[in-house]
């Protein structure tokens, strides 16, 4: 069907909208794709639509083409199965919440485990039926705290997201394998730049996961990445473990005076000024600090922990939060202090925390005030700190892990810095921004033992069944796609996803323009491309070449001034290139230009 | 994509599942195509979302031929929009709300008039980009009390809804009439019976309203028809208002014993034991009941009325809630009637209703207590009725409307009856049931003027648009379908609409019987159809041939014993034809049956 301007639902805006930080977000409102409803909440016009449905198609075909099969889940969904797996509880306020008129708790579903989970219980019971892979394209909804970046970051969504379900671990790596090779074969049909990167999994559960980020300075994922191939979300980097040092020979700790040092840099100039060690001086990376911090647990109980780390690393809250899914992670309040007499602010020590702290049951049981203590990998076996000595003005020096205090275990909790060893020793790390636009879990049995999903297998005993689950957020997609294919005028859509082919200009007043214009428009939609045609009569050149830039549509021919000689132009939004043509050889070379767009 | 029997996401079930009333409902269950998640809320298999995306597609193609154009909003929505035309509080608890993290309230759209209006509010200002026609296919929400009979009465369900924009009456009437033609050819094309009736705008507003009922008996519609054409839903059928009598002759009203008539039955009776007229004795139909009804307005306020209607008329709880929306009515309670000794049970007159009760002040507004009386048409100036005395075993006979009593109005609160009068004089009506498949509404400026969309004019004057609302519900439209095209053995569906054309069976345990089927499921599908094919290697040919039949593809192709002397069997599931044809033939004849069906 072809759209002409003049009757098109759309109006372009040369001012970018209030609330717009990023390209994609200013572009699409201002090219007339979308309109806000409210926060992180959107209307798709005309023209957007038309670039969903190309986005959506090419994630089916890519879907189809491993056999998934397609379904659809409703979005409104009663609790009880996200009660049973503690999805309930877990998501806490980042989900929307609703009571139907009889009082019955429901939820808008962030995503769908649970309820494919069922289905596939409700239907199959044998090891014959699986393998199975099934997905849908369906709109989602999570209660973001911060909405951001226009379809980057919104309430309302849109996702692909598709379940496998084997009967064992081998299966469920080739059905992981085979989403992970459709999800590939997607963005590069897309023209999407990715990376795969490791990842947690998070409040999903499982065993492996992996991300695929669209690297983009606008990213709200930072990753990194090694010369040698190593990639991972900055959640997921693990800190390569030392080797432990033995302990013979490494002097007695022994506690000093150190007035007035209650934070690293007082410390490290108090150690080199009262305490100076004959080789080199003392460096942030010679203290262990610790920092209290307050979790949030699904239930609603509040504990207080510990975390040490050295002295020369922040606290990554990004990543500490995901080493402690599902409980919420903050610095502890004054509150959570109050009763805690043994923490000497500035120079609190491992000596009253976790094992080391207020003695334990005779059943290894924390008592209440004995903080759990997490430390950093860094602080392994054998290495020698200054740290808090938990009297005020007093540090101890030479306090050695392993030998002179414990911990409850280790975290990652400091922050990843560029140059930082990868953790398969592929080489230093490199930081970098991306949105995140893809995400695969093989999630095993969590679910499936949760809702008791179960087959007989060939020797006829029951099974639970394993499962991976593959996220696409296609609206994300198309945001990321803006985003890279833009410039200081407007959209410059690939023609894989572009909602016309080819945008038919006609320029001037003249009656033959308009005349040619119109037959070449309805010439190329013959030929089977998807056309727009400006034929709004009273609107100047000018105006009709900014909002052709602005719409991005690859290809435009421009019926104006040249007509007279014989000629009309074709130019490509992408370069720029202009070409003369005779308007009988247009149609003919748009085809050609699509074709190889197309096949390229 | 071929689909295989092997591998598709199906179950089929012999048996109709518990909550199922209606053949649609038990059918689509059983035959895999949906799967109820919740109350009112269902889920779709691959075989019943193929059917939908058809279905949708036909009425994409009808919106875009009549040039409307598709956009696509939210389902999750702020309050206010809908605040500021009522409709927050006037669709009661018929909506979810919600609230997002923040507090601000949210509910799940019914319908979109308010966003459609604010979006072309916010694009459009001149009367030169009028007319418009704006349409989305998206999932709608409404919590009803008694979700029913599967997707007829959902509480998540899918909806064509489509908007006219028009500058003047004359514009609508157009835009409607468009509208009203595309309906056509869409029911048309979906091969859905359909019967245009007359309808109540009811909460929607507006001046006119047409409702596309698909008549069958488990309609949950009531509607009327004349042989002369007329058309209407129960609640809108009018009643002929009666020539005014004239008051001259009548004879004075007197009140009478009638000891121990409280009902309609028993007054009947006593009036013609006690007080028999010469020429005929006393029915119902001389009696006035007058029913006292509770009001529950949408600002929580209650109000008491009466109404007064002929005796041997019922009232019609849904015709009245109709003529009183948004108000919601039932039978009033004891605590309504607390504090009015005027009202003696059984003997409830029109001299204690309304403008007869009560004085009232000086403004003519009704004081407390003196409460509203609404008449049946049929209680017309000059009519005499037996009607209660307001006394204890006394009612009052010959009592003349207009001269003994007035009332604050009239109302359409009795029942219909088969052989009523249409009120357009064209003959006695027929009662019939249907499914509502379709409403459109000329809905003029209410939704325009509350959020204030005007365009100037051509003359530069603002002016308030004027608009139209027209829906389809597609999962019901396909549910009726359903309904429509099934028999004792399960689905027949059309072929516009069938999830695949062709199901090609393979019965026995022959390697070339499967060979066979394998090739022409294959060639069939390469000749462009869309082919199901029974591949499963186990399984006999009595349950694959009651699975072909309770799936309900269009053709069937069976190979089986009769490949040993050169045949395969076509079927047809509508009809139960069957021809024996060579495999060679059978893709050619497949085509032409597809072709034919199409056509058709």
């Amino acid at each position: 069907m072809l759209m002409k301007m003049s009757s098109l639902f759309v109006r372009t805006l040369r001012e970018d909208p209030a609330d717009a930080e990023v390209a994609s977000h200013k572009l699409l409102v201002r090219a007339g794709y979308i309109r806000r409803a409210a926060p992180g909440i959107y209307t798709w016009l005309p023209l957007g639509l038309k670039v969903l449905a190309k986005v959506e198609q090419i994630v089916r075909e890519e879907m189809d083409a491993i056999g998934a099969q397609e379904v659809h889940f409703p979005a409104l969904l009663p609790k009880e199965p996200y009660e049973a797996t503690g999805r309930w509880v877990e998501y806490g306020p980042n989900i929307f919440r609703l009571q139907d008129r009889k009082g019955a708790d429901y939820l808008l579903a962030p995503t769908h485990e649970e309820l494919f989970t069922l289905l596939v219980k409700d239907l199959y019971s044998s090891y014959k039926d699986l393998p199975l892979a099934l997905y849908q394209i369906q709109t989602k909804y999570r209660d973001e705290a911060r909405p951001r970046a226009g379809l980057i970051r919104g309430r309302e969504f849109i996702m692909k997201d598709a379940y496998s379900f084997d009967v064992d671990d081998e299966g469920l790596e080739r059905s992981y394998e085979l989403q992970r090779q459709a999800y590939q074969r997607i963005f590069d049909r897309l023209g999407l730049e990715y990376v795969i990167v490791k990842a947690m999994s998070g409040a999903m559960g499982g065993s492996r996961s992996e991300e695929f980020l669209h690297p983009t300075a606008i990213g709200e994922d930072t990753f990194v990445r090694s010369p040698g191939g190593y990639a991972a979300n900055v959640e997921a980097v693990t800190t390569p473990n030392p080797e432990p040092i033995p302990f013979d020979g490494l002097p007695p700790a022994e506690v000093l005076d150190t007035p007035d040092s209650p934070t690293i840099d007082t410390l490290v100039d108090a150690a080199n000024r009262l305490h100076p060690r004959p080789d080199r001086p003392w460096t942030a990376a010679d203290t262990l600090k610790n920092v209290v911090l307050a979790l949030t647990h699904p239930d609603g109980r509040r504990e207080v922990i510990a975390v040490g780390l050295p002295g020369d690393r922040e606290v990554d809250l990004k990543r500490l939060q995901a080493a402690l899914e599902p409980a919420e992670v903050e610095p502890a309040t004054d509150d959570d202090l109050k009763g805690r007499p043994e923490l000497v602010k500035g120079y609190i020590g491992p000596g009253v925390l976790g094992p080391n702290g207020a003695p334990r049951g005779d059943d290894g049981e924390s008592p209440d005030g004995a903080m759990r203590y997490l430390l950093d990998p860094r602080v392994s076996p054998g290495t020698a700190w200054i740290t808090g000595a938990d009297l005020d003005g007093k540090h101890v020096f030479g306090l050695v892990a392993g030998r002179d205090f414990t911990a409850d275990g280790t975290i990652e909790a400091a922050e990843v810095r560029e140059g930082d060893p990868a953790p398969d020793g592929s080489g230093p790390l490199e930081l970098a921004r991306g949105i995140e636009i893809g995400h695969i879990f093989a999630l095993g049995r969590k679910y499936a033992a949760a809702l008791d999903l179960k087959v007989l297998d060939a020797n006829g005993k029951a099974v639970t069944v394993t499962m991976g689950s593959y996220g696409i957020g296609i609206t994300r997609a198309l945001a990321a796609l803006a985003e890279a294919n833009a410039d200081d005028k407007g959209l410059v859509w690939p023609m894989q996803v572009a909602p016309a082919h080819v945008h038919v200009l006609a320029t001037g007043k003249d009656q033959a323009v308009f005349d040619t214009a119109a037959r070449l428009a309805a010439d190329l939609e013959a030929a089977g491309l998807e056309v727009l045609y400006d034929d709004r009569p009273k609107v100047s050149a000018g105006v009709k070449f900014a909002d052709a830039e602005l719409l991005g549509v690859p290809l435009s021919v421009v019926v104006g001034r040249g007509l007279a000689d014989g000629v009309v132009e074709v130019r490509r939004r992408a370069s720029g290139e202009r070409e003369e043509i005779a308007p009988d050889a247009a149609v003919a070379r748009v085809c050609e230009l699509v074709d190889q767009a197309l096949a390229g």
